[in-house]
């Protein structure tokens, strides 16, 4: 990795700067596929998936039959991880459960908030060289907590043989999806935002994707369809001192690095032996990676970045506002206390970011490209609603009453102050 | 009112349908204007100000004496009323804070969400005819309690003499907001979105607003801006029965109707004699409304729906997903029990409405358009983001390795994998 050292502070907006998507173009192909299959439904499903993935497909939802035979292609060693994943997921998520209480803002006013689930959700899942059981975990296990009603899954099929994955459906059935059906792309996302006579409507679409399925859940927002985050490319950001084993830090780094082409990698340091140790690493780990040619492209593009002091690195971070941190240091608790953008954390010399990706219970669909500035990851909430409620007495009204009438007289509005003043009277 | 009796189900989806806004054309002029923004700044906010409202600024922030003066427009009457509705605004939304518990979901693997403060955010209220003053309170009184430490407010000045309201600007200052500028309109959204010379980008924007500033909204989120929620024309739905007061029906039939010619209400019943009342009262009281016009247009769009049973209502009611739901009948408690979709829900004979929208703490920006099915109104955690942290020790990684290793295997990612398997041995 290119290693810069000490570079000013008007330098560090382009230092951290993504690559920049020009959406324009995008948006247009993507619009047009989107009204398409509002349109024609089904139809234009089949023929997108013939078109784009090679696939001819008779049946959409995968049949009971596939999902019963699916187990016996996975190991017992998987299967057991899956579990182990699983219940630690539910752990976590589960604490996250609030139960607001009843609060009496006035005499006679009382006024609460309940958490309720939102009935139908859709979860992408990208298809591509590896199946990404995981993130099937990630997304189904919190909406069957919250107790969403209908979980529908979307899942490009292998063009070899029009299946999904077993794993996928594995993890699925294990997860609580309800039905699974074999789409990719952006015909999955207009499939899951306006219904066809397969697939059924949702009211959020989860998942993560490519530009196009990306641009697609950006698109289908704007009539009101809810989604999860707009996605970009995955990026950790490590912060490693002289205590930090170069060894880890290079196999951090390698493991956002071997995600994609695209994937943003950036090492943040005092110690510039630090920085000359992981980039020996880095060349020694490489070579071993089955996933070596990307993994090199994306290190291309990343930096190690030599700063003067911990405030510089605090500030950075909170610049860059990375989707994954890892704070190799002793002190990881002093600079984590000063961490105020960032979607997911990872603590001192033993907390790889691949445990937040598959095992330790949080959630790995977590906001890029500096998104983590006001947007969180998926978690709990994300799969709920909150109502507001409000009973007010007899008396509460004549005790508040006024405040009411005055404010809406001050803003001309008569009859919002009638509704209070009939019923003091 | 029109009275509907009995509607078959298949014809409910029409009954309840919101006008439909064709978007393509808005989103082109709205993007244009934003473009412009983003490259020509204040100059090009001074234009826009000239164009389409008429207003020539010199400058556009409001200024400290403009800040201090505000207080001599305001009656002590109204001044005491901010105060109280601030008061119950604060303890209501204080109470939704939340602090998580740290989670050890594997022996040595603990977890745990914290939240932080969105730092930059803006608020933007629309002008008009009269001061939404309770607008500023809702919006920037949770951002105060969750310690944003930027707030910033947009709001178009009166065209006559330049000037905010200065209710406006005594709310602001008593809510806690840092600096108020007077932009309206898309170009407020712009300005807050992209920065300009004058104005500072924020990272999420909140707001009321027409349809112009509400495409604006969402195209900027298409950037990553974050945005409270999609807004349209606000509405109410109302549940009656015999035990109801007509008198406070109609009242808060009209509450809704003086918004806005484009304001949604319906009114649900079993009783055909209270439909019959409530549009006696109906018509009674119109004619002493100033806003009589607005309200009589809205109400000419608006139904009464006779249903057969409480099982009709219930169903039709979270098919309409009600921004606002008054609940008017003795049996509120059973009824409410089962809404899923609504924003605010009000209940019992002595809870109108604008109780919710002035003073009793909850909060009044809500999701319309049926978004309650996916979406929550503004609370304490629309001004927040939670960050995930974890911290394993050096045993917790032996025992849940193999399970990420196992995991990252199948997924075909080697350098996951190593980042554990190093970390093990």
């Amino acid at each position: 990795m290119k290693i810069l050292k000490y570079p000013h502070k008007y330098q560090w907006n382009k230092i951290i700067q993504r690559p920049a998507i020009n959406n324009s173009q995008l948006f247009k192909i993507v619009q047009n596929i989107l009204e398409d299959i509002k349109r024609r439904g089904d139809i234009a499903i089949k023929e997108y998936e013939l078109k784009f993935d090679n696939i001819q497909l008779n049946k959409l939802e995968v049949s009971i039959e596939e999902k019963n035979i699916a187990i016996q292609f996975i190991s017992n060693q998987l299967q057991e991880a899956i579990l182990v994943s699983k219940k630690n997921i539910e752990k976590f998520h589960t604490a996250q459960q609030v139960l607001f209480p009843k609060v009496e803002t006035s005499s006679g006013v009382i006024c609460w908030q309940k958490t309720v689930p939102i009935e139908k959700i859709g979860l992408y899942i990208p298809g591509g060289t590896a199946p990404l059981f995981s993130t099937v975990l990630m997304l189904a296990i919190p909406a069957k907590i919250v107790g969403c009603k209908e979980i529908i899954l979307c899942t490009p099929p292998n063009p070899k043989n029009n299946n999904i994955h077993p794993a996928i459906i594995f993890a699925a059935k294990e997860a609580g999806v309800n039905r699974i059906f074999k789409i990719g792309g952006v015909q999955a996302i207009g499939a899951m935002a306006y219904g066809t006579q397969t697939i059924p409507a949702v009211y959020k679409i989860f998942g993560p994707g490519n530009q196009y399925v990306t641009a697609a859940k950006q698109l289908v927002s704007l009539n009101g369809i809810a989604i999860d985050l707009p996605a970009g490319p995955s990026e950790v950001e490590i912060i490693a001192d002289d205590t930090a084993n170069p060894i880890f830090v290079a196999a951090d780094l390698l493991s956002q690095a071997e995600h994609g082409e695209d994937s943003h990698t950036i090492l943040l340091t005092l110690s510039e032996k630090l920085a000359n140790k992981v980039n020996l690493e880095l060349t020694k780990q490489l070579q071993t990676l089955p996933r070596k040619i990307i993994a090199q492209k994306a290190l291309s593009k990343s930096k190690i970045i030599i700063l003067k002091n911990q405030q510089e690195i605090i500030e950075l971070t909170n610049q860059y506002a990375p989707e994954h941190l890892i704070i190799e240091t002793n002190n990881y608790e002093y600079l984590a206390n000063q961490i105020i953008n960032a979607g997911s954390v990872f603590l001192g010399h033993y907390t790889p970011e691949s445990a937040g990706d598959y095992a330790s219970g949080t959630n790995h669909t977590l906001p890029t490209n500096s998104y983590a500035k006001s947007y969180s990851g998926v978690n709990l909430d994300s799969f709920t609603k909150k109502i507001t409620f409000q009973k007010i007495t007899k008396e509460g009204i004549k005790q508040l009453g006024s405040t009411i009438e005055i404010m809406a007289e001050n803003e001309q509005l008569q009859a919002h102050k009638n509704a209070v003043t009939f019923r003091k009277n």
